[in-house]
């Protein structure tokens, strides 16, 4: 193997394989079906793992990524991104070629999408259950169901379900807050589908995911599908949330050491904005930082060891504080956990390595 | 020309080549070498606009740029990073094509360079003149010194200069400050240049650069090139810091609407962390937010209005808030005027277009 010279995205394919089995197994254990959202790794090689813990269905988050799915095997894909109708041509011919799912949350947009596809494609209505994105809102089944009955009434469209996507359970910091917000997810979705038409009721699916909940309960109950798709490498958000544990942490980002500055107790490494991403995570104290830092041996990385951050990133430099004496010189690697693997790894895509177990 | 359907970069060629014009006259005026930071645009046709304006000698971020720089015509290129030992091979690949400047602030890479390089490369040695990310401290001129001694006793390695820049010029609000942190940095590399001794003083070029203090000069003085980047497109940081007028804001980020949120004021457009990047800005009130919303007429964008901002950014989703009424429905474009538009363009990089003049 080439040695590593530039900031790179590493993946244990053994920490992966098992995060994902433990959801797919939790998922058949409960009788709901596991679409795992595939942008958090963009990978083909990736989704060969989630087929072998049987997974055949799954969600992307662009019309692009379910072009790059739909030619690597995989036929039934949900694009859990409100339709964007300009790029209606090409989920047209998505949709002669996969199971299409769509997202949609406007009577507006559905009539409109209708007047474009020539083929079928299954709708999802997006319900807004707490996050305040996008989507109708839980409490206003009228508008749910007036949506619901113009799809079923257009020609290229099929009523699938009610969807959700709760993101402020990363707000919520206890594991019994995560378990009482996927029941209550799971109850607000039941709660509109109950207010449909028998017709309409009959034919709606409740699907909800994310991975802060998904891993919080013991069983899925009251959904038909969970869409978490974080969980395959985890990272320092969900580890302070406590989704994970540290060494089911899957992937980081080795990146070359080009300065040490001893009197600041610091380091800087190759490997910035454009490889880590900004996104920062504030810490209990209050510090904001950009990943943790840990040793990389040449084939695996070694444990978190309290305070030794990347506590600031410009474009293509990150800055390491060590608590003390700096371990490494110009010219080591060093791994960074990253604090949301999902933009990492789209960063660093060109520049991925599978760890072999 | 192909309509846009997805999240992409427009950048005004009249506006970026006014405002490549007006800094490459006032580098002229003064007497000093313009060698811009071409990390902000990264791309080939920008850099000859750049060559239209008489500018020769560039500056790069990273060994991969300098190779692409190089692969088109660019013979003058300085690593403005500190040299990554790991790099070496392809370092002394581009020293054989053309003049490679780079950077360094540490006698044992010098040494450990030295050993590595077949061929000659330029040294500056990088000083730390008040920003903390890396470099010798200007106040510590015995180990300037000594590192430029050594280089100068090398075999590949020639003595060039003293390179600094002042990165906490971004936090510096006003003009005045600005222009004062320009002499001070200035002032601080000539300090250390004065103690050197005369043999390597002779040697000694001058090098400072960022965009902040690089606009709020009239004249630069005190250097011999200053390396300014960002100031081609510009962004919203700049402009809430007083480095632009809004109208020479040269770039913006193209993205489709998909969801209109009237309840809330808000819409959600196809455009997120993977395009804009999470970089924020605080606005004097407080607020974070991820850019400024501007109409997109097809062609060109229009007017800041108050009060429209990308105020949050997942993945994929950007939430636009408008003061009141949404002006726009699905299946609409708007334009997006980016925080930092070095990196949004780095992540749009594959999707950029020219509005021609």
């Amino acid at each position: 193997m080439e040695p590593i010279t530039q900031p790179t995205f590493v993946v244990s394919e053994e920490r992966a394989r098992k995060n994902i089995r433990r959801m797919a197994e939790k998922a058949r254990a409960s009788g709901v079906i596991l679409r795992p959202h595939f942008k958090t790794h963009q990978s083909a090689e990736v989704g060969r793992w989630f087929r072998d813990s049987g997974v055949e269905r799954i969600t992307v988050s662009s019309v692009s990524m379910a072009e790059y799915f739909a030619s690597h095997e995989w036929d039934d894909i949900t694009v859990a991104f409100p339709v964007n109708l300009l790029e209606a041509e090409r989920m047209n011919a998505l949709a002669g070629k996969v199971h299409l799912g769509l997202l949609i949350d406007s009577a507006e947009v559905a009539h409109r999408l209708d007047g474009l596809l020539t083929r079928r494609a299954a709708m999802w209505i997006k319900v807004d259950t707490g996050y305040h994105r996008t989507g109708l809102p839980w409490d206003d089944p009228e508008s749910i169901t007036a949506l619901a009955r113009s799809i079923a009434g257009s020609r290229h469209l099929s009523f699938r379900g009610l969807l959700t996507h709760p993101g402020h359970a990363y707000h919520v910091t206890s594991k019994d807050g995560r378990v009482s917000l996927f029941t209550e997810t799971a109850e607000r979705l039941q709660a509109v589908k109950d207010s449909l038409p028998p017709d309409l009721r009959e034919a709606c699916r409740l699907s909800t995911g994310d991975t802060p909940t998904c891993t919080a309960v013991e069983r899925f109950s009251g959904v038909d599908e969970v869409r978490p798709g974080n969980f395959v490498y985890f990272d320092v958000q969900q580890l302070l949330l406590g989704s994970c544990a540290e060494d089911e942490i899957a992937a980081a980002a080795v990146c070359p050491v080009v300065g040490v500055y001893p009197r600041r107790g610091e380091a800087v490494i190759y490997g910035g904005a454009v490889h880590l991403s900004k996104q920062a995570e504030v810490l209990p104290g209050g510090e904001e930082i950009h990943g943790y830092v840990v040793p990389w041996t040449g084939s695996s990385w070694g444990a978190v060891k309290a305070e030794q951050y990347v506590i600031s990133v410009s474009q293509e430099h990150g800055i390491l504080r060590y608590g003390g004496e700096v371990p490494v010189r110009p010219g080591d690697l060093v791994a960074v956990l990253p604090v949301h693997s999902c933009l990492t790894a789209n960063l660093l895509k060109d520049r991925t390595r599978i760890l072999r177990p």
